[in-house]
């Protein structure tokens, strides 16, 4: 498992600069980070000897988490992809999330089969008609009216809670999109602006200074992703990153807060505070961390905050009988299939259809199981500290600033 | 009921900080605040001891303030939600609501069924066809044509509405969010940035000052919440809280000024105009009182201003006619079943789930009484009181800043 | 009907402020601007003396300016509402715009009707068959297929025209809203910051700069409401207004301005810049203005630009056409009920519920007139006036500022 | 024509100020800048002696530069609309332009009932029935089925589409939204503040001043103007309207920079950054030029970049082959009319109707020829004028900042 | 190849600025710039000598870069699009990429006439009824319900998902847009504020740092463009375009950098930093370069992170299914043609229509291979270059600030 995932980050460090510039160079600490971020930044199926029980529900959830380069979308869009499909779709884990369904409804279509086959009469093997068996039983059909009539507002409803799942995973995204773009606005401007009034600047402070702002980035992003992940999951390789980067009383003071995130986004003001620079411009930088506090509120808001529950449950209940009664229903129109049979199939096949809809918005209602947290979180730690590697085109030596 | 939810606020707070980073440790005044807050903090189905009148209607919209962490999301996504969903259908309050509605149209579909039996013959128990008792009687029954036609603008209106309210309860979760978000920018910005000029700080002073500013912080989202909570509820728990919390005269301002939140933020404004820091960093903390003006205007004008009324009278008249008539047309499809009687089940079947999306929308209309606001208000005193607490990493010694 | 109104204002002022912060106590002026204010602010049905006229049509839509308390939003909740909605359908006022399109098509069906029975025999009261009157007539009937087969498209556009007006409505609500918070964030900044450099501030010149400042607060609000209502509707009130509380010279400048709004969002300009503050808080201040400008030509927009014309008149086409031809289809479908007799009511309810949701869309896609404008510059007048009446928590006494 | 335009812009210059506040008084340039803009103002249907040509396609575009008024609202919620829409359905240019697509299909459809009433048999005018003349041919029919099946889908597209193309409009709408109110916003401020440090301010460089500004705001909204409208329409008016008003060698720059309304922003930059007025001020009013250049900047890429065109193309062919292929299927359901000859204008109308759909969102879809941005600049110009031209409460006599 | 481009390289620059503002006038370093663009500018289809490979699937990608004037959009309107949109269907790349599925379902519907011909009976051409060869075989037919009752939830993911990968592609083109629109705005007021306090400032200084900064504008978009880009595509273009423009240390800084755009943003940080201008001013200057960060970073995170897989797939294996199924249920209906026959075609063009939209969902998700990126690039590198070449008014020889 460790060797996969190493291969994994591996593959992301090692492509040339000179042919993928999204593959960041090896840096100083990259492989001081790269361990403890083994646990959680795996990505494709499971391998085979992880247990059965991580390719479908909350285990596999963490195979999900999709990172897409050129290469990946070739392949996306190639004409190949729907036999692809078909052919991986037994082995889909969130179809297997669907089994107990699917196998609900498929019992109640065979039950319709057999029951009316007794009650009704039925064909043999060799096509001829018996009686019923039991004449005295009625029937169980059901007129296909109400079906159809309810269709409409089924799909919709479906449809429009898919949507609003996808918009708060689209949301999510967002959120980690705006962590990436303004870790390094920030970065940038401290490094850019580092210096003023013309006074001589120690290349040393300049980088242990700037060091400390995208340490403390990097801590804010890192304790960020805890704070929206499982305990279970995170809690001991967050402690081993912030203890092995930070100083420790920074690490203990970030361990012991209440609210860790708040703490670390307190330290980064303080770090900025204290850069040479007019603070002026200090107020510039810090608009970055009120996106910071709006990126992190938004995240809390998405987990502590599902869908309103009676919509998810109305929206699951109205399917679930739809589908459960459907059987009934379905009967009378497969009388030309040998005794009604292929109503089971076809049974099984919508449930698996509708009900994937449903499964579909459930998975991406909390979003951040699904996304590749620690991957940024990586990501950021070693942009920034190249940011703050740079010197510019010789700034130092005629730092010269107007007011 | 104290119990209950003494409990639940205990559960919160008791969590370790080392496990799960949302739970706070318990700060010295948390159990202050935690008594006044039992009133509205309550969550989940109601105790067995509440009147049955609490588990539908208004009052027991106090039980829809959910609060989700990854426990719950992990159930929320089991593979056995659809049978715990339908098995908890029957009790669900939301379904009570419509009672009277489902009672009316499957009323008319017994009717119907009576009628026809009465003037165009029925089946008995034995399944003997029994001639129309009064045969001069025409039968009562409508061609499903029309039903079908309007079913998908039926649909398309329901499910729309159902968005346009889906979008008001999501606008007024995001504006208490960016509260949350905000309160805890202000005050990192004002315990960061406290002091100026060299100038010595005294320890107590700054705690005293930081102090102030969290509670003036409180103050204003408390009273935004008893601002959009009905009086009858939330006025005394209110007065208790900030008469508890608040210096005697400011608590008396608060409380008798015409617009309680306008007074607040006036007060919030006062308080951090008195930091001893250059005025312009004072602007930027100012503005989150911006944003703050309006996340309340906007919370005033959901509440006030509902989704134009005929919009939502006209998707219920038409929803209302259209199942109230059906039953007439389902009567010919039906003719499957024992003299028809399949139909009423169904109707009532199909009443529910239609009549089911126009409750949703209507139950997410007005989002504040479903929203878990005592809880944002007791997180967000909490949260602050820590944040201005704390002294960063030596920032009062070297106390410097460039100008 | 002044009677009325008076009531309904006494209503909103005289809550007591300890029970519902949202009626403001009876401030100073209150009496003063009430008065005014007569003639827009009428809410609810129109009391029995008024003409019939205005019950539907333009006239009614001044009664259609809903403004929610918690009381009203329990009674909107309330499961009673759908019986409500069906009693009070006759009377509805958006309905009785429809008559006109609704006989068109009732007319039709009728026609459909008598023809047939005419060219292809009828049923006599006792129910015996007679054949066609005129039988070299053809019959009129259209297969249904065609009107099947668009259905889905005319709902579609349909619903989207709707929710293209439901979101002009809603812009239009928020621009208000928009006013509303951002004249409370001009006025508790320009009191909170009132005063400079630690100079001696003169509480009788503190109090009338800042009652200046209110003043043309309204005065800007006032204007827009004046500029986006019907002249004949508001002209008089707004003279009577302006001149009651604005200096003469003030009020005839405002008065004769091309652009009224322009004006007085130019004399608050004026009366900002001259408070004694530090210039760049003034323009803290004036970010409110660059709202304002924005509030006030985003409600230009909505008012002179509707819905491409194209794209409102294809869909009416499409929809009368559709429904003036739809009997012809319907004839043979209700070949179940006496004469085919049971269509004419079908085709009339089916037209009110289409011909509905087109009305409906009309009705929000311009939102001024159905806006209680009136009863927000009333509040923002209120509101205003009392923030500038604060004090603060001894602000002046220790006036002191650090740069 | 120019009397007609003429004639449209007294109307709009002339109601008095005192009962329309969107109608300026007539400011000392307004017929100076009237002149120019007839070219390009025209509204409403084209005159008697405007070529046919004029009414449909391109030549009509110019007349669908709708603005409205209160009176034009009253008219188009009036109840008669349905009926107006229907008596100018046969003269809308709209449907011109949908003339070749509806009579394909119609050709279609009036050969499917030679064809077959050719190989199938017919109907004489007596109503006798004739067998098949040549009988050998197999009959041209199709099922209904795949014509149900698709329809939801296609119907879907169509209608997202429509909506994609409304909100490209929408968009260019509020993009000249917001150059209305921030060109407002940036005259106001600069007439507010200007003067500075209590210096004393000469009025007549007061009003060259900012008569300058005025102008050279109007000079790039009229070059954005220029810059979206096709050449042939535009060109001379922008060259005779920007060498009336701008000094000559301003005028001569404009007409000879590659980019115009870039070239334009720039002289406006420079015309602000001479005013009398701390620079922090300057950085303020320059906040909306950065407005402007995402405004004009916006609009170009609407120009530039339509819906991707294989979008367009699919719907397009969808479309337009399921209508071509529908009259096969209309052949059966049409038997009840005589040798099914209504199917031929049922066909029309289905093909009116859903290539109405398309081509509303092609006409949609490139706002600029369809907005009346000609007014817009011209109301600009007006109203800068006006108020750059106040002197406000006599703030020069006392002029006073405080710092 | 390089001959086509070239002349619409030429074409774009050649339009006499008088008639089309769009077109720059042939700046200096024009020609210098269009060599390198050769590479990726090409628009339109390809030429006769490009292999056919090159006209569907990934090859075809670059010839979808679409950029519209108001020529293309009155071709576009045009009612003579449909008759050629319908005679290039057959040469449409995008259909190509279809042929693989389309064949197999059109397979599979020929399985089923065949099969059914020999399982239950064929007429032979003369029109002859022949009974089943085989008669033991069952025919393989399914009833339409399951695919009627599913048809709305499939078109509505479908369409839905659409609209997904429609508002991504909105989405990267409105980055690009910012990027354009603020590359002119930093230009702008680099240009217009140039210079301070009254010092004298030297031409040469002033066009070099100018220039400097123009550059470095450049730099930064192109190296985005690059970083976007599949590197096979771009990165020989790209280095000789930096090497050619830029100075080598820099170029070479570039280049090795891990993430290029980011240095790209550092290096033109300094650029703007060495400007002589308060640093008030650079800090509004800079605040366009957050928003490049947010372009950078949001384009980065639609290249990364495609729609979630398993939305993407449902849908896919949703259509598979159903239109693989579906020619056992047109079996039945299609009995009106010779043989079923007629299913064959028509499974075909159903195919291509919902698999088409399938594709054209597909082929949005990833925007930046169908964005004409170079051509942004080198227009902004004109623009800019054309912006800071302006002196303004004579500003230069009265340089004046006021403080």
């Amino acid at each position: 498992m460790p060797a996969f995932s190493r291969l994994a980050a591996l593959f992301l460090l090692a492509s040339s600069p000179s042919t993928n510039a999204f593959a960041p160079s090896s840096l100083p600490h990259a492989t001081k980070i790269a361990a403890p971020s083994t646990s959680a930044l795996e990505m494709g199926p499971p391998k085979a000897d992880v247990a059965l029980a991580e390719t479908y529900g909350e285990g596999s959830r963490k195979y999900r988490r999709t990172v897409y380069t050129h290469n990946e979308w070739v392949k996306h869009r190639s004409s190949d992809r729907f036999f692809g499909n078909l052919s991986t779709m037994v082995n889909s884990g969130v179809y297997k999330s669907l089994a107990k369904e699917v196998l609900a409804t498929t019992a109640v279509a065979t039950f319709v089969v057999l029951y009316n086959a007794v009650a009704g009469g039925y064909t043999d093997l060799e096509g001829a008609q018996h009686a019923a068996i039991l004449s005295a039983l009625p029937s169980l059909v059901l007129p296909l009216t109400p079906f159809t009539l309810l269709s409409p507002s089924l799909g919709l409803l479906l449809v429009f809670r898919t949507n609003s799942s996808y918009g708060r995973w689209d949301e999510a995204r967002k959120f980690w999109g705006l962590n990436i773009n303004h870790t390094r606005d920030l970065n940038r401007m401290a490094t850019a602006w580092y210096g003023h009034d013309g006074q001589y600047v120690d290349p040393e402070k300049r980088a242990k200074d700037l060091q400390a702002v995208s340490l403390c980035t990097w801590a804010f992003v890192r304790s960020m992703k805890r704070h929206l992940s499982p305990p279970a999951e995170d809690e001991d390789a967050y402690q081993e990153e912030i203890r092995a980067r930070l100083p420790p009383a920074q690490a203990e003071a970030l361990s012991n807060a209440a609210h860790r995130p708040n703490r670390a986004l307190y330290d980064l003001s303080v770090a900025i505070d204290k850069l040479p620079m007019h603070f002026m411009r200090k107020n510039e930088i810090n608009k970055n961390l009120s996106i910071f506090e709006d990126t992190l509120g938004g995240c809390e808001r998405l987990l502590s905050s599902p869908v309103p529950l009676f919509y998810t449950r109305h929206t699951a209940r109205f399917l679930s009988t739809w589908l459960l009664l459907l059987p009934f229903a379905l009967y009378e129109p497969f009388k030309g299939s040998w005794n009604h049979v292929a109503m089971i199939p076809a049974t099984a096949l919508t449930s698996v259809f509708l009900f994937g809809i449903d499964e579909l918005s459930t998975q991406l209602e909390e979003p951040f199981t699904i996304l590749p947290m620690q991957g940024f979180c990586d990501k950021i730690g070693m942009w920034c500290d190249e940011i703050v590697s740079w010197r510019g085109q010789g700034l130092d030596k005629e730092q010269q600033q107007y007011y």
